[in-house]
C-alpha cells in the first residue's frame, strides 16, 4: 500500500476562486479526481475511470495563495475496482500552519484496451494504519452490498 | 421544491478532456458543485459553502462534443443546511440520444455576513416525486446520525 | 421552433472578469457562440460553423457571481443556413432580480462529412411570437440582399 | 487614426478548439473584444465597455497551430462612443500563407470614474483609406438612426 | 533578421494573476515561449521544440490590465538550432507609459517529420543593431562550449 | 536545506499541449515558476517575486498523460535573494518509467509589506550533495559579478 501513495501539491491561484473569493469546492474536487486517477493508473498500468465518490467532507475552507496537499493512497482492491482515499491539507505559506481541509473516498475501475474491466493486482496492507484503512474500505463495501 | 430547480447546460469542450480523450470526471464534479451552489444560494439569498458530497455515481461515460444537462433540485433543508440532488445527462447532439451519466447528493450550508450558519427557509415537497426525494434525503441523514 | 430552444446557464466566475472586475464582453460572446452552435447542431444533426454575427447589443453590465441565462432559438432557416437568436439575462442570486443583458442574432451553416453545406430541415413558426421572430430574421436577410 | 492601430497576435492552441477540432468561433470573438477594448482604452485613457457588435463575418476557418493576427483601428468617434474595426488573418506558420478569416465592427463607450459616459477625443482620418473607413462607420450610424 | 521579427500583444487578464494580484512570472514565461516558438516555426517552416532558456531577467513588475508587448527576433542560427531574443514591455493603457519588464534568450531546434533535427536557413544580420545581437548570441554560445 | 524541499506533481492534461500535441515548454515553465515561488515564500514567510531564470534545459520531451514531478530546493541565499533549483521528471504512468525532462535555476526576492527587499534567513547546507548545490549556486553568482 505504501508504494501506491501519491502526494500532489497545488498552489491555489485566482482561477481557483469562487465568486466569494475563497477556493471553489468544485476546483478541489477536480484535483482530487486527478490524483486518485494517478494512483489507480499507476497501480493498474491501464486506463482508469472513476466509478463513484463515496463521501467527501469539506472540513475547513481554503484560500487563494494556500498550498494544497492532496495525499492519496490505494486502500483496497476488488477484482477490477480500486478504492482510493484522499486527504487534503491547506498550508498557509506565510505562517507554516496546515489544516485538514477535507477527506474523500473514491472507487475507480481499470479498463483494458477494449474498454472492459480486468483483474488488477491486489494491494497489500502491512502496517497497522494501513490495515485500518483497508478494513474501513471493506466495511463500507460490505455495507453497500447489504442494501 | 419545484421553484428551486436549476438546469445548467454545458457543451463539453476539448479543455474538459482527460488524457484518454473522454470527459474528465473531475470536470463533471466541478460543474455539479457549481450548479448545486446556485440552487442553494438562490434559495437562501446568502453566501453558501459545500459541506459534503454524499455519493456520486458515474454511470456512463460522456464524450467531447456532448451537451451535458445538470438538473439540480433542493430536496431537503435542515436548520442552516440544504441537501441538493443533481442528475447529469449527456446528450449526443447528432443523434439526439441522451443517457444518464451520473447522480449526486450534496449538502451545502448558508453563511451570514459574519460567516456563521443561519436559519434557511424550509423547502416544501408537494408532488409524490418530491416527497420521495425529501424522504430519501431524510433517511440518509438519520442513518448518518445513528453512526 | 419551440423544440429548438436551448437555455444554457452559466455562473460567472473570476476567470470571466475583465481587468475592471466586471464580466468581460468577450466571455459572453464566447458562450453565445457556444449555445447557438448547440441549437444549430441539434437541429441539423451535423457539424456546424458560425458564418456571421449580425448584431449584438450589450444592454446592461453583468457581474461576477451572477447566473447568466442564454436563451437561444432557431428563428429562420435558409437552404443550409440557420439564423439563431440569443437573449442573455443576468440573475442576481441574492435578490432574485434578473435584467436583460444583451441580445444577439447569428447565422450558422451546416456542413456534411466532406465539409460542404447541405439542405437542413425547415423550422416552422407556430405561435404569434414565433412568427414575429421568423419575420424579423427574414426582413434582415432581404435587406442584406438588396445592398 | 494611424496612431490608434493595435495588432494582437495569438497562436491558436488546443484550448481554442471546438469539438470538431477547428478554432472555435467564440474564441475568436473573445480575442476581438479584447483587442477592440485595448484600442478604445488607449485612446480614451479610461475604462471602456463594449456597447454593440455590428457585424462579424467569418470568411474562412482557422486551425489549431495557426497564428491569428487581429488588426484593430479606431475608425470613428461619437461623443463618448468609439467605433473600432477589426480584421482577422490566419497565418499558416509552415507555408507562410495568410488568409482573411473575418472582419468585425464594434462600438465601445468610455466611462469616467463614476461609471458615466464622457467626451472622448475625436479621431482624425488623414489618408484616403482612413477616410473611407471613417465614412463607412458614419453611414452605418446614420442608417441606424433612420430606423 | 528583420523579416523574422514577431510582436505579440497580450492584455493581462485576471487569470494571469498570482495570489498577490500582480502578473505571475510563470504566465509571462509561457507567452515568451509561445512567441519564440512562432519565430522559429515561421523561419524553419517546421515543427520546433524549445531546447533551453539561457537567461530571463524580470526587471519591472507588470499588473493586471497592462498590455504586454513581446518583441521576438531570430538573432542567430546554428545547424538546426535557432537563438531567439525576446523583449517584454508593459504598457499602462491609461497613461500610455511603457516599461521594459524583462528580456530573455532562448534556443529552439527544428525537427523534421521523423522528429530529427535538420539544417535550417541561416539568418543574416544587416544593420549594426542586428550585428550586435548576432555577436551577443555567438559569444554566449562560444562561452558555453569552453566550459 | 532539506526542509525547504517541495515536490509538486502535475498530471499533463490536454490544456497543456502545444499545437503538435506534446507538452508545451511554456506550460512547464509556468509550473516551475509556481513551485519555486512556493519554496521561497515558505522560507521567507513573505511575498516573493521572480528576479531571474538563469538557465533552463529541456532534455527530453513530455507527453499528455504523463505525471510531471517538479522537485525544488532552496540552494543558496543572499541578503534578500534566494536561488532555487528545480528538477523536472516525467513519469509514464503505464510503464512506471521516469525520465529527467529538464533542470532550472531561478533567483527570487522576498519583499516586505512596503514592497522592499529584506533580509531572509540563511539556508544551511548539511550533506555533501547539499554543499555541492550551494557551491554551484555561489560560483554562478560570483561569475556573474565578475562580468
Amino acid at each position: 500500500m505504501r508504494e501506491t501513495r501519491v502526494t500532489m501539491l497545488r498552489r491555489m491561484m485566482p482561477a481557483d476562486a469562487n465568486p466569494a473569493g475563497n477556493v471553489f469546492g468544485g476546483a478541489i474536487l477536480r484535483y482530487i479526481d486527478e490524483v486518485a486517477g494517478a494512483v489507480a493508473e499507476r497501480h493498474s498500468r491501464a486506463n482508469v475511470v472513476t466509478a463513484a465518490i463515496h463521501r467527501m467532507d469539506f472540513l475547513e475552507p481554503a484560500f487563494i495563495g494556500h498550498m494544497l496537499h492532496f495525499d492519496a493512497v490505494l486502500a483496497y482492491t476488488g477484482r477490477s475496482s480500486m478504492d482510493v482515499r484522499v486527504e487534503v491539507h491547506a498550508e498557509n505559506m506565510r505562517t507554516g500552519e496546515s489544516v485538514l481541509t477535507g477527506t474523500c473516498w473514491l472507487t475507480l475501475v481499470a479498463l483494458n484496451e477494449r474498454g472492459k474491466p480486468f483483474l488488477v493486482p491486489q494491494v497489500v496492507a502491512e502496517t497497522e494504519a494501513e490495515k485500518r484503512l483497508w478494513s474501513e474500505a471493506k466495511e463500507r463495501r460490505d455495507g453497500e452490498k447489504r442494501k
